[in-house]
C-alpha cells in the first residue's frame, strides 16, 4: 500500500467525527522533509512527481533558504544576499506545505516529530537533509570579531557583508573551491587577499597538480597572495582580528579573516534519534537512500556517500551530488524505484575567467585507490578558427583504467563552457565508457561555440591515451 | 602484414640499384588521401597514431584551405578569409607530405592515381575525402554577377567579401544553418537582409518546429526579414542581380543573392573508377569506411551515411561528422579496429546571442520514421541564481522512444554553453541511455557556468519525459 492510500484510510477513519478530529488530530504529513536547501527542496519536488496527492510538509529553520554554491558571489558579483534567495515558489507550485521551524527530535516508534516552538508533526516517511556546518577549527583567536565562517545564514552573511566595508586586508584559511571563489570575489571588491592553504597546493584534493597550478597562477595574476604548505596557527588581535600567523613564521596582517576548511554533515537529530552513522561521519543509507530505519530517508550533505568507483565512503559533499540524492530517495519513498550506484563526484569553479571541472577521480586519487592507469592530454582553443572573439585555451585531461580501458575521470580548464564540457566527462563516466568509444564520440561543433571537430579536446585526449595503452 | 611492412619490403627490392631505383620510380605512398578539409586532415593524423612508420601524402587542390563551418563569420566576425585558414602545420606536424594538385582518376588495378599536373602517384590505400559542393539551382538569373553560392575556394570567398562593400541590400536564398548564420553576419555589416526559405520554417531539418520558432524570432528582432514558405522563382537583373522574385508573387530588391540550399557529394574521381554509390549519392561505404574497392577508403562530405537510428541511409553532412568518419577510417586502413555504429549527427548554430543544439533525431524525424515517442521538457536559465552576469534562458526537449524508453534526441537552445550541453546528448545518445539513466544524471554545476542542480534542465527534461511515460 502506497503512502497516499493509507493517508487515504487515515483520515476516512475520522470522517464521521471531523469537529474532533480537527480537535484532537496532531499536524501529520505523508512525507515530512526537514532541511530547506538543495536536497529538501529536490525531495519535495520528486516526491510530488510520484505521489501525486500525498501531502508533503518541508520543515526548514531558516526564513529565507540561499542559493548555497552561489554564496561566494554574494560579496562581488551580486552584491547583496537579496540577490542569492531561492524563492519559495518552488515548493509551492509542487504543493509543499512549508513550515519555518527548527525540528528538535524524532520519535521513530510514534513517527513524529518535535520542533522548538512546541509542534508536534506525524509522518509516515521522513526524510533528513539537514546539510552540513562550517568546520570551525580550534586555533587561538577564532572568536575575535571579523572572523567569519560560510554559514548558510542569511542574517550571518549579511554581517558578513557589512563588515567588509570597512575592511582592507582580509586572509582566507583554506584553499579550497569556497576559499578560492571567495579569494576572486574580494579582489573584485579591490581588497587585499591572502589565501593560507595546508596543503602543497590549492584546489588540491579536487584537481590534479597541474591544474592546479593553474588555478594558482591566475589567482597570482589578479593579485590574491597564496601562501600554501602553511597553517594558520592564531589569530590575533585585540577583540577584532589583526593578523594572522603562520607555521612558516610569517604574520600576514589583516582586518577580516575567513574560514573555508570544509563542512561536517549535521547529524545530531539522527544520532540522536539512533540511526547509524557511517564511516565518514554522515548518516547511512543504503543504496535507496534508506537510513537504518525504513520509514526514514536522508539525501544532501547529511547524507554517507559511497564511491562509485571504490564502492567505499567518500567524503565528497556538493549540491549537485546533493540534488541528485534526493531525487533517488524522492522516487523511493513508498516504493523502491531508484537504485544509486555511487557517487562519480563532478564539479567546477572559476577564478576570474580561468574555469576548471572535473568528474570523477583525479589521477592520484586514482593511484591512490590502487587502479593502474593510462592518462591522455590534448590543449586547443574552444572556438574555431582561434580568431573567434573569446576563444580560451581549452586543457583537457583523461583518466582511464588499464585493466577496462573505460573512463574514472577527467579534469578540463578553459572558458565559460568548461562546466558542461565536463559534465560531457560525467555522462561517460557514468556509462563506463571505454576509451574507444570517447576516440569515436560523435559530438557537435560549431565555431562560436566549440573547438574544432578535427582537434575536439575530449576526442583528442582520448586518442592521446590510446598511444599510452 | 600491416602497410608499413609492405612499404618496407617494397623498398628493400630496391636497395641494390638505388640510382636507377630514383629514377624509374613514381611517387608512391603507402597512404594517399585525397581532400586537405576536415576529413583528410584527421584521416592523416589518425593514419599517423596508427602507422607510426607509414608514408602519408595528402593531396589537394587548393594552395590553402579555409575551416569551413566558419565560413560565414568570415563576413562580419572574423572581417577576412587570412583569419579563417587551417594551418598546414597540423600536416607537417604529423608527417603527412602534402601535394597541391588535383587528383584527376584513379587506376584500381595499378593503384595509383593521375593528376592534374600530369603526376602519377601509386598508393596502398587511398582515402577519398572529396568533400560536398554547394548545389546551384537552374532557376532562371543563377548566372548573373554577385549571385554567389558558398564554395570552399577562398579566392571565391574573396571576391564574394569585396563584392559585399558596393551591397546595400543581399536576399539570402535558403534558411538552413548557412543561410541563417549568413543573414547574422550581413546584419552585423548593417546590410538588408531577407531569407527567402521554402519550407515552413527555417532551419526546419534540423530542428523541431518551436525551436525554429525561436531562431526566427531571434532573426526578426535583429532586423533580418524572414520569408519562409517561400521559393525563389527567378533572379532578374541587367549583368548584376537586381531582385528575386518569389513564388508568393512579392518581389526582394537586391545588390546580391547568396544561395545556401545544401550540398551535393563530391563523388566524379569515385564513379568514374566504378565504384559503388549510395541511394543518397555518397560514396557507398562499409561500417568500416571501406568503398566497394577494399583499398578505397571514404570519409567526409563525399561518403554515404547510415542512420545510428534506423540503419537506413542519412542525408546529414556536418564537418563533425566528417571528422568522425575519419576517426574509424584512419584507423581501418590495414587492419580492421573500428566499426561504425551510424550517424547520430549532432549540431549547432547560433543567432547573434541565441544559441540552438541539436542531437539525434528531431520529434518531427522521429516520428516519421515510425517511432512511438514520449517527450520532456524543461526550461530555465544556465547560470544560477538568475541574476549572475550573462544569465541567459536554457530551453530543452528531449525525445524517448516509448518501447525502450531510450533517448533519440534532443534540442537545447541557449547561451554559451548550449554546443557543450548538447554534446552531453549525444553521450547519452550514444550510449543508449534511458530516460531513468538521465533523471539520475550526476552532473556537476556551478553558479557562473551552469544551470542550478535544483532544476539542471537536461534532468528537469528527463524528469517531465517520465511522466509521460
Amino acid at each position: 500500500m502506497g503512502i497516499v492510500d493509507k493517508s487515504k484510510k487515515l483520515i476516512n477513519l475520522f470522517d464521521k467525527d471531523l469537529a474532533s478530529r480537527r480537535k484532537i488530530e496532531m499536524k501529520k504529513s505523508d512525507i515530512l522533509i526537514v532541511g530547506g536547501s538543495a536536497a529538501g527542496i529536490v525531495v519535495g519536488m520528486t516526491a510530488r512527481q510520484y505521489y501525486k496527492d500525498a501531502k508533503i510538509t518541508l520543515v526548514r529553520k531558516e526564513e529565507q533558504v540561499c542559493v548555497p554554491c552561489a554564496i561566494p558571489y554574494i560579496f562581488g558579483t551580486l552584491g547583496s544576499t537579496d540577490k542569492d534567495v531561492i524563492p519559495d515558489a518552488i515548493l509551492s507550485k509542487n504543493g509543499i506545505e512549508l513550515v519555518v521551524d527548527e525540528v528538535q527530535s524524532i520519535d521513530r516508534d510514534k513517527k513524529t516529530v518535535a520542533t522548538s516552538r512546541g509542534e508536534t508533526i506525524g509522518f509516515d516517511k521522513l526524510v533528513l537533509a539537514t546539510g552540513a556546518s562550517p568546520i570551525v577549527p580550534p586555533i587561538p583567536g577564532i572568536d575575535l570579531d571579523n572572523v567569519f565562517v560560510v554559514n548558510k545564514d542569511i542574517d550571518y552573511l549579511n554581517a558578513l557583508l557589512k563588515s567588509l566595508n570597512k575592511v582592507k586586508d582580509v586572509v582566507v584559511i583554506g584553499g579550497g573551491f569556497i576559499g578560492v571563489e571567495f579569494a576572486d570575489e574580494f579582489k573584485k571588491r579591490g581588497l587585499n587577499v591572502s589565501i593560507v592553504e595546508l596543503l602543497p597546493h590549492c584546489l588540491q584534493l579536487v584537481f590534479d597538480e597541474e591544474f592546479c597550478i593553474r588555478a594558482e597562477k591566475r589567482l597570482s595574476e589578479i593579485g590574491v597572495n597564496v601562501m600554501t604548505n602553511n597553517r594558520a596557527d592564531r589569530i590575533v588581535g585585540d577583540k577584532k582580528a589583526e593578523a594572522v600567523e603562520l607555521s612558516s613564521g610569517e604574520k600576514l596582517k589583516c582586518d577580516m579573516v575567513l574560514l573555508g576548511i570544509g563542512v561536517t554533515p549535521n547529524t545530531k537529530l539522527a544520532k540522536e534519534a539512533g540511526l547509524k552513522i557511517g564511516e565518514k561521519r554522515g548518516i547511512w543509507v543504503d543504496p535507496y537512500m534508506r537510513t537504518s530505519d525504513e520509514n526514514i530517508f536522508a539525501a544532501g550533505d547529511c547524507a554517507e556517500k559511497t564511491s562509485f568507483f571504490t564502492k567505499k565512503p567518500s567524503g565528497l559533499r556538493l549540491a549537485s551530488i546533493a540534488t541528485w540524492e534526493a531525487r533517488i530517495a524522492g522516487a523511493n519513498l513508498s516504493q523502491l524505484r531508484k537504485k544509486q550506484e555511487g557517487v562519480i563526484g563532478v564539479w567546477s569553479t572559476i577564478v576570474r575567467d580561468l574555469a576548471m571541472g572535473g568528474a570523477g577521480m583525479t589521477e592520484k586519487i586514482a593511484k591512490d585507490a590502487g587502479f593502474d592507469l593510462f592518462i591522455g592530454r590534448a590543449t586547443t582553443v574552444d572556438k574555431h578558427p582561434g580568431g573567434m572573439p573569446g576563444a580560451a585555451e581549452m586543457n583537457v585531461k583523461l583518466i582511464f583504467e588499464k585493466k577496462t580501458e573505460r573512463i574514472l575521470g577527467g579534469e578540463i580548464s578553459g572558458g565559460s563552457t568548461t562546466a558542461e564540457a565536463t559534465n560531457i566527462l560525467a555522462a561517460f563516466i557514468k556509462a563506463r565508457s571505454k576509451v574507444d568509444e570517447i576516440v569515436t564520440f560523435q559530438m557537435g561543433t560549431h565555431p562560436a561555440l566549440t573547438a574544432s571537430p578535427i582537434v575536439y579536446p575530449i576526442v583528442r585526449a582520448a586518442e592521446d591515451a590510446m598511444t599510452k595503452l
